[in-house]
């Protein structure tokens, strides 16, 4: 029988890969840098070094190989043009990957894989319709819509970070004015502290910190410090704002919070909800919940990856 | 062979229902005044009285009923708490009607019937990812992805009439403030309307009408008025700018505009196209449809409750 799955995450850094059961559990673990695989065939050999042995031995327990990566196209089973990553162009991983191990293969992005690791094994478990936000170095998302994931006419929906959150608001890097990830991702927030910092005399812990990490807010916060407290209201109202908006469109039994900033939690938890109730309409007022993710971070990219094999 | 579906479009001022072929034929319609059916009762009555001997006759072919109505809850066959209805509180419609014909009925809100028709019979015609938006007297939209309505986990989602279009912009009738109705309904062009002839002593065509409509602005516009053509750039811009949030969330192949305001044509699909565009990440620049519906308005809202019974 089926009972397991393999899931690699690959990030612009580290390369993790695990393999699974069917309640989330990692059986084994292996992990690469990205510097050390210069091209995808170079990544192929050392996949197939790192684990071979492994997928040999349970190929019969193994239903499949999910794959989490940026710009990963589920559709396509292509990497295209992902800027943090060596490999260039359009890479066809899923059908590389197959030719390799002959079995089933899936790609998707990270924040989509996020969303399936929720789904199969974590806190949106048996939920039909959430959404899942990580709150990184950048914000992703997450749609899951009647039991599926919304993956879009071309498998790129899901960017809530570059929805407007802020009409002129701060550059991002995508080209475009107030996205939301420009104040809501750990970067974003860092520049609130800036900007904050700049603009009134107030004093601070945060004052004395050369560059400072959402850490450095929470530790802040948690010493009480008024600033500290009042960047993550700030944040919370942008982003709470934001998901209004979000509840509006799909009506979510929930939103998962994850990453970095989720890890704040009352901090940003708190102000986030407050000012998303507020801007939600009357028959959902009290009634979408706002949680953290269940996955470890370490393990969440593995996880949401090889969940993909399972969702269909 | 079941080949037709009865639809019923249930409206504060008119009932509609229409027999309908499977590529959208009208074959036989009727209609009522809701001033007539001050109960639900009164309304099953009526609706048996005008269609009966029909449906007998045809029962054969007949695969389901399909409603839409203000309200309507798709999970729960419910018309929960109309404002503009006549029936007070929970009315169970879906299991009434069930109970009077003996045959599946299924019923949802009337935004969501429109994209249903759209996907079924118009301009969506086998698409599985797109957006209906309808610019009405409020706005009200329908999302489709993987090929099913999105409605949320309780009936309710896409209400994108409801997000927010300007921040503490103008006051909604919902009790929040700046939803994108306010602005791009046809009561919202009308504030838009006075707003603009307040602000200046520009010259204008619409300076002379009484109570402007949004038939007198597209008549101004094509007169070459500046100020309607002004007024039609400012609507176009935001409902352009929500529509390129629309995309980044749920990628759609296409956005389809319906209802009177989309009837001003190239005055308001233009700006809507090209702030819209302005406002999309890369990857979807130029590649993301802006079309008319391609129902005619007096049958859409019949034919997406007939469609309802063939969409899974």
């Amino acid at each position: 029988m089926k009972n397991q799955s393999i899931g690699i995450d690959i990030g612009g850094t580290n390369i993790s890969i695990g393999a699974v059961d069917k309640f989330g559990g990692i059986l084994q673990q292996w992990s690469m840098k990205m510097k050390d695989c210069p091209t995808v065939e170079v990544f192929l050999q050392k996949v197939e070094a790192l684990m071979g042995d492994y997928f040999i031995k349970n190929r019969k327990e193994i239903q499949g190989i999910g794959i989490g990566a940026p710009n990963g196209n589920f559709y396509t089973g292509c990497i295209d043009f992902a800027p943090n990553l060596p490999w260039k162009g359009e890479i066809p991983l899923a059908q590389l990957m197959h030719d390799k191990f002959g079995i089933r293969v899936m790609l998707t992005n990270d924040a989509n894989a996020a969303a399936i690791g929720e789904m199969v094994y974590g806190a949106a478990k048996g939920m039909k319709d959430f959404v899942m936000v990580t709150l990184g170095t950048g914000v992703g998302s997450g749609f899951i819509a009647n039991g599926e994931l919304i993956y879009g006419h071309d498998g790129f929906a899901g960017e809530l970070g570059h929805t407007n959150a802020v009409r002129d608001g701060r550059q991002c890097g995508c080209g475009k004015k107030g996205c939301l990830e420009t104040y809501t991702s750990a970067t974003g927030i860092v520049k609130t502290v800036k900007e904050f910092l700049a603009r009134d005399e107030q004093p601070s812990l945060l004052r004395s910190i050369e560059n400072v990490s959402s850490k450095d807010i929470f530790d802040a916060a948690e010493k009480g410090d008024k600033l500290a407290m009042e960047i993550f209201d700030y944040t919370g109202k942008i982003l709470g704002q934001s998901l209004a908006d979000v509840v509006a469109i799909t009506s979510p039994k929930a939103i998962v919070l994850f990453g970095g900033l989720a890890g704040a939690g009352k901090y940003i938890f708190e102000p986030t909800k407050k000012y998303m109730e507020e801007n939600l309409l009357q028959i959902w007022k009290g009634k979408i919940k706002l949680i953290p993710s269940e996955l470890k971070e370490s393990d969440a990219a593995v996880l949401g990856a090889s969940g993909l094999v399972w969702e269909r």
